[in-house]
């Protein structure tokens, strides 16, 4: 049987036979009895293990380093110490395998830099594993939010020819040998023997392929890895992250913004009701209040304010910020906090940016000048969504593309959408670990991917 | 409102006005009247709209060219016309976007290979609206399997610097300038300057990380891309494919094959269940017979034989192969084919293969030359999952992977997941296009990827 069975249905099993396999978390070992502090990794609270001398192998249970494996049988009792309500008096344990002392995981409080140097073990600690639950928790709920609402989940492709976001940060994808690269009569590499025979790169978004979707299927997501090849050495980066990009037709900046917010209140609502003692634990150990700060979001309509607006309200606040405001800057972490932890309090949607500051298929604004772009700026992370309406018109998109010195031809597909019954549509994207982040607490992205992958560091 | 909404609830809007947004799939017009097939994106069925001299707008209306996006107001009333039981007389339709006639995509069949040209128009097609709208249901079935089992989702890396398959068939992901790489004194390339400093991939399977999840949450598993840089053009291989790779603490190869037969009858029904228009229409023109056939799985055991009974059966079978039969050899498809088809006439796990023809990782029986692995062939496709008991013995392990000549050294982390509170393990891998052809009767792998990634191949 499994812990969570157990735990979840404790006076069911009371006084009854039952059978676990599992890792020793403590141990405490006296003359002729002892304890164990177990778990299958089935449930984040474990049991306690009570043994005495009765057991045959009583002297190599004693000597059990942790996390050794076992097999434990015993009777469920309610348990006479305190601390503890319930409790295995064990009939017999035989061991798995008995953990070398080396194991670098011992029973004391480790610093999250060194546990980043374990990956391999640290999901075994209480915090990671709490973490971990809470991530695919989060996932789950994520396409559970969608598939109540009809969304059809694409996987769209990691393999691309194009930079849609522009950035040019993009992890080039080779077959070739580098060592002998072909190359042609004029010294320039032939990519015609390269795997797909042209330069490939690792996707930035999937939202452009995303929207040919959503002109078949209204309503469209996608959630996958993304890359960005950034050289960045911050606690918010890594190489390697994933993202949620729902695109939704004839949705537009409202609707978008309003299934937004609904998707945020849905998945943590599922993440508090689903992993309460994980919450509770992070409550306590990691950021003190958390829980409050979640129901919070729960509760209040989040902000809402044009750039301009708060443009205006920042260059009126008595805040000093390192970098002046002025508009048509794109705002910086210190002003988003600034806006959502002092102005507003709460998660708040700044629309209508500069279109010089935004990416090219956004819909432009009457003015000329903004366009329909969303961002949700959170209390303690800043920007967590991002997304816009966008431009459907084929001419408008083509002059923006060349404004910013696209290739038209390495687009024509994406045009065709535009050409081929355009339509009204809206769209955005979740940084995947950014939210995970906010929902737990953890503070560094690197303590919330199973094992990540930022520059020059790429172990296991 | 959306088509589906309306659809399963055509009583409560009967004889009520209702608007929608969408394209228009067919239109014939005669003067002073004509007909629309509408469909928004949200129901596989479309529904028609009947529009007459009335409009204002008749004339435009009448020309519209189809996959033209327009607006429709009117009543849904009993149909009077044959073969629609439902439509919708129109008191207003505006047009959002006239589809240019330059548009590929017109009212007739087109070949499957035709519409692979045109990737991000065809999920407009029946055909390929019933595809990813059933991908989409076969992602979620998936999810929703394994939490229903308490088990953990692990989004394990892509980039890696191992090959954990042994197979050589690895993309190499890089930021180095490929016309000025830099190079050492000896004229080797300095992968210090490269993001990861050092050579860097993209991965084959989550396996071997994803057990070190399971030394945490006992039953965990992996859904996403996984990648082969193979120069085949088969209609089965793609260079970008998603793959489900879960891994089950204290499991042994009876249990993996239990979880694996149950996962798949689970998905198989959930699709059934949730898709019963789509598997009707792939059921009436992609395979006839396809509902039996997949009844025919929900309603039976698979078989279990191991491979050494396997090769006795294809021995004494009377069947001619093009590659005979020999003790020791890797089934090819011909072969797995024969077995279930012919001989199980069902899906049918193979065990205990020889060790020289598996993965490493793989459980060593006691016969000293087999393994506990599995692969799960099926009628009409081969192989579908592929799985094993792991190697749970440390010096096992180590003596296995100097035979195979693998570097230990890269596999340190691996192996201490044998040192530190080892413990019996099973998984295995599905690969999900493979499963979702199998369920559409789609016979090509390009047909059922978004937009497929394969040799020479990289558009969109």
């Amino acid at each position: 049987m499994e812990l969570r069975d157990l735990q979840l249905n404790i006076e069911k099993y009371l006084n009854k036979k039952v059978k676990l396999d599992g890792w020793v978390k403590k141990i405490r070992s006296q003359k002729k009895f002892g304890f164990i502090e177990f778990n299958d990794g089935t449930y984040f609270q474990g049991i306690q293990i009570v043994f005495d001398d009765n057991l045959e192998n009583f002297e190599e249970i004693s000597k059990l380093s942790i996390y050794s494996s076992i097999s434990v049988e015993g009777t469920l009792v309610k348990s006479e110490g305190k601390g503890q309500s319930f409790e295995i008096k064990v009939d017999n344990i035989s061991v798995y395998n008995k953990a070398d002392i080396s194991n670098p995981l011992q029973n004391k409080r480790h610093g999250m830099e060194f546990l980043r140097t374990i990956a391999h073990l640290r999901p075994r600690t209480n915090t990671f594993n709490a973490v971990f639950r809470v991530r695919s928790l989060l996932a789950h709920a994520i396409h559970k939010f969608f598939m109540e609402r009809n969304f059809v989940y694409v996987q769209t492709p990691i393999f691309t020819s194009t930079d849609a976001e522009g950035a040019g940060e993009m992890f080039q994808v080779t077959t070739l040998d580098l060592n002998n690269l072909p190359r042609n009569e004029e010294n320039i590499i032939d990519y015609r023997e390269d795997f797909f025979a042209k330069p490939s790169y690792l996707t930035v978004t999937g939202q452009l392929h995303v929207e040919a979707f959503a002109s078949a299927f209204h309503n469209t997501y996608t959630f996958g890895p993304t890359f960005r090849a950034e050289e960045s050495y911050t606690a918010r980066h890594a190489a390697e992250f994933w993202m949620i990009e729902p695109e939704i037709a004839f949705a537009n900046l409202e609707t978008n913004m309003d299934i937004a917010e609904s998707m945020i209140k849905y998945i943590i609502k599922y993440v508090m009701d689903n992993a309460p003692l994980e919450m509770e634990f992070f409550n306590t150990w990691i950021e003190k209040g958390i829980i409050d700060k979640l129901n919070n979001i729960l509760n209040n309509d989040f902000g809402r304010v044009t750039y301009t607006e708060a443009i205006d309200i920042l260059k009126n606040s008595d805040a000093e910020f390192t970098i002046p405001v002025e508009w048509g800057m794109d705002l910086k972490t210190e002003h988003e906090r600034y806006l959502a932890e002092n102005v507003f309090k709460k998660p708040v949607f700044v629309t209508d940016y500069p279109k010089d500051i935004k990416a090219f298929y956004m819909k432009l604004n009457e003015d000329g000048k903004t366009v329909r772009a969303m961002d949700l700026l959170a209390p303690g992370i800043g920007e967590i969504v991002g997304g816009s309406q966008r431009e459907e018109d084929y001419d408008k998109l083509v002059n923006i593309m060349r404004e910013k010195e696209l290739n038209i031809d390495d687009y024509s597909w994406y045009l065709d959408l535009r050409k081929f019954g355009s339509f009204p549509h809206s769209g955005y994207g979740l940084g995947f670990e950014r939210m995970l982040m906010y929902i737990t607490g953890i503070s560094n992205i690197r303590d919330v991917l199973a094992f990540p992958r930022t520059a020059k560091s790429l172990e296991y």
